[in-house]
């Protein structure tokens, strides 16, 4: 069976334990780990490696895709092994250690870090770890669930450990497509022209003498931690269902729409679930993480394909999927993080995004990451490359948090992902707001009407009101701005007393 | 004279006043007018519009491709014509109307308006209206010394207004590319590989029946009102040359750099002065204005290429340019803003990207765009594009304004415009802050050390202490983010007491 998956036969000599291969990983050393929204990481390579921290300390600087699985991110910070983290991370563990600035997190558009490595604009990469369901007879990786970063990483790096997971179906082979950007200044244009544009190679082709190292392991990926939907997200779909009908029906769209994007998590899944009860035909998804929902359309007949960089399931929709890959391959196709991700495709491909705010203010601007301002939740993650090139551009997220103490909805972000600019439709379970060709006066008179709770709607007009005095193309009271944060700061609750 | 700048011969019949022409605008109507950074706006129309208003009131919407010259934006907002006002502007009356909410300006990145027209999510443009050199054999429009947002105007409006101006030299004719992405979702790559790829018609091609009146027009464009360098910004290109110097030496850059973009004003300007005294050499532009400072380059022989989408000259400079450009032209090109701007070919080409900020705080964010956080001064423009899809993103501004009254860097930014991830390098007349691969936290001690006046360093590591005690990936106190806002508005200074 281990000669099926290694396939380039001299590799076979490289066959060590996680504990040697980990031995190449040295204090200082820039990592760079497979892994994307908990699929396909490196698994036994860094548990090895964080292992040896307890006894021999050692800080490197870890790249990925995006989030880990596993909890490798909470077992590596609390090594202390992580001293560099970069460009995603989700991990509660992780994230205490980075709002206590113990670790530095760099948080990037997901498509630019390896663009920066490419022109040594980051430290490079000294090793890659990358998980692979084979190695090819020319001695290329094929990845496993996430391209992510991994091929990029692996062609930089000057050593390479591959982690050959036998528990991933050898079905993966053949659904990667592993295109690398030319160097600029002489680079041509990226051949992508629809989401199932085949460009590029099924495996990641480096010279087979930079890989010192294969690992077996067997363990899983994680499942994902998706909450099922609720009225709220049911709500926010029907919101967002009825918008886009009335699109079609003014002859903006067609019942295709146009290719989709979905951000991971709970709402987003929710809203794309949503469109099974739809008029809506013959989807196209050109997205970052393949969830549920995805395979849901496709079982529905509403999705003829699906392009992302990682596949990420629960447990459940992973039983049912994994032994039925083969059954799905030919609507699937996994990229490296900088095509899925990239401007260049996106802006061409005219995607309509969804993706998830944590609080959003009455001009549109969108906040994703930072609670209060300061503290860090996961990162920006893709939502910048797809937010920004958008045909339509739409943020989603309940209007209330912890049992309506908190508004989704606020006078001014405490912390600016996405401006205004790049923002043209919120949807909460109160209703849509529709802020394509309005300026900001404009926008909050929407966003106030249609989108906050009860509980929150007066003060904030009152707030507006107040502001408008003072004048202005976007009119603030600067001083009372942040007022409800500090509200909840210091009362528990943003609402007014 | 006329026939020969007529070429299409049935549109001599179509020779009208201005008067005559402007009636075509009707009331409510979106007109569409060429102009670009006070260069080749139609002058005649919209002075007889305006003229027609006073007695005969009206609104419109006017897009533009940016900024307007000969006072344009001010005499129509000042007839009460322009209701609505996109995606850019930089007039001082204009301004002062959108701040008191009279006149909905909405500020766009400049690439993306005409796409947002063409899938109908703005709504129609009625009326184009065109400075033109020329009309072609096929009834092509020649532009003059822009193509901004030209071309698609032209193309999708239901009527076009030519102003032929014969001030405007026929040796402009062969210097524009016009190209106009295809529709999606069967758009195919955008095929500008370097700044000089010539990929479209030098004349806008449209059925020469829209064309419904021609209006000659003699009106030069307005001159530039950039200041000449000074101490400061010699100061800020001296800092920035000595980075570009050390990449060089670090094997990170050629000495012909990547092609630069630099953003209209006195600085940026300044900044690529500088580049004449310096070891660069066969350096390009892709750029959206060229500036006085392009042509220096040029006639420095420094600057091989500059492709851009218009030309805004100094009353010198035009002086001297005009008349001899036809020696310029296998040096320049000019391009629909949409291509100029595209984030497709900004990342392809891997520009470095150098433009002006109003404020930058201490993380990185820079404000461009809002005084105070709430008054609109011209517009995001292209920042957005370039900045967010650069090699490297530059941002420049001097350490103080008003006499020292206002710190260039504070706590927060009182308006965001670009976020932290699109900021690599910022640099004032007091140093240079090199912000790639670090965290917040770093970000914060660069950019204290280096970026800011003596005057306010010390409360600004005071404010910065103080937020870390509280913890969080990018440390704040909340509070007090705008007090330094508040003071200037209440004492007049921004200075600590």
């Amino acid at each position: 069976m281990l000669r099926d998956r290694i396939r380039f036969k001299p590799l076979l000599d490289k066959l060590v334990s996680a504990e040697e291969a980990a031995a190449y990983i040295k204090d200082g050393m820039t990592v760079g780990m497979s892994g994307f929204t908990r699929a396909g990481e490196a698994k036994a390579v860094p548990m090895a490696l964080a292992e040896r921290a307890r006894s021999h300390p050692l800080k490197i600087t870890l790249m990925t895709g995006a989030s880990l699985g596993n909890d490798l991110d909470k077992t590596l910070a609390e090594a202390h092994v992580t001293a560099r983290r970069i460009p995603f991370q989700s991990d509660p563990g992780l994230r205490k250690a980075i709002n206590a600035g113990e670790v530095m997190f760099i948080d990037q558009h997901l498509s630019e870090t390896v663009e920066q490595l490419r022109t040594q604009q980051l430290k490079p990469v000294d090793i890659a770890v990358i998980e692979a369901v084979a190695i090819t007879e020319s001695g290329g990786i094929v990845p496993t669930t996430s391209v992510g970063n991994s091929a990029s990483f692996a062609i930089l790096a000057d050593k390479v450990i591959v982690e050959l997971n036998l528990s991933q179906p050898v079905s993966l082979e053949g659904l990667h497509d592993i295109y690398i950007p030319s160097r600029r200044p002489t680079r041509m244009p990226i051949p992508v022209v629809t989401p199932e544009s085949r460009v590029g190679l099924p495996f990641i082709p480096i010279p087979p003498e930079k890989i010192v190292a294969i690992v077996v392991s067997e363990k899983h990926d994680s499942s994902a931690s998706i909450l099922p939907p609720d009225d709220d997200t049911r709500a926010i779909a029907g919101h967002l269902t009825e918008f886009l009908v009335n699109e079609v029906k003014q002859g903006r769209l067609g019942y295709e729409l146009q290719p989709l994007q979905a951000g991971i998590g709970t709402i987003a899944n929710a809203v794309l679930h949503g469109f099974i009860d739809t008029p809506f035909h013959d989807l196209k998804m050109y997205s970052e993480v393949l969830q549920d929902s995805t395979f849901e359309l496709i079982d529905s007949g509403k999705l003829t394909f699906a392009s992302g960089s990682s596949i990420t399931l629960s447990a459940e929709m992973y039983r049912k999927v994994l032994p039925r890959l083969a059954e799905y391959k030919h609507h699937l196709m996994l990229r490296p993080q900088e095509i899925s991700n990239h401007p260049e495709v996106i802006r061409r491909l005219g995607l309509i995004c969804i993706n998830t705010a944590l609080e959003f203010d009455i001009y549109g601007n969108v906040n994703s990451t930072h609670v209060g301002g300061t503290h860090m939740m996961n990162g920006i993650g893709g939502s910048g490359d797809f937010a920004r090139n958008a045909f339509m551009s739409i943020f989603v997220t309940k209007s209330t948090a912890k049992n309506g103490a908190i508004s989704s909805v606020v006078p001014m972000v405490s912390h600016v992902d996405h401006t205004e600019h790049d923002t043209d439709i919120l949807v909460t379970e109160v209703g849509l707001a529709d802020l394509r060709g309005l300026a900001p006066r404009e926008r909050a008179a929407v966003i106030i009407a249609n989108c906050v709770d009860e509980a929150y709607r007066d003060a904030l007009q009152d707030y507006y009101d107040r502001a408008v005095k003072r004048g202005g193309h976007t009119p603030h009271v600067l001083e009372e701005a942040f007022s409800w944060h500090a509200n909840l700061r210091d009362k528990g609750t943003m609402r007014p007393a």
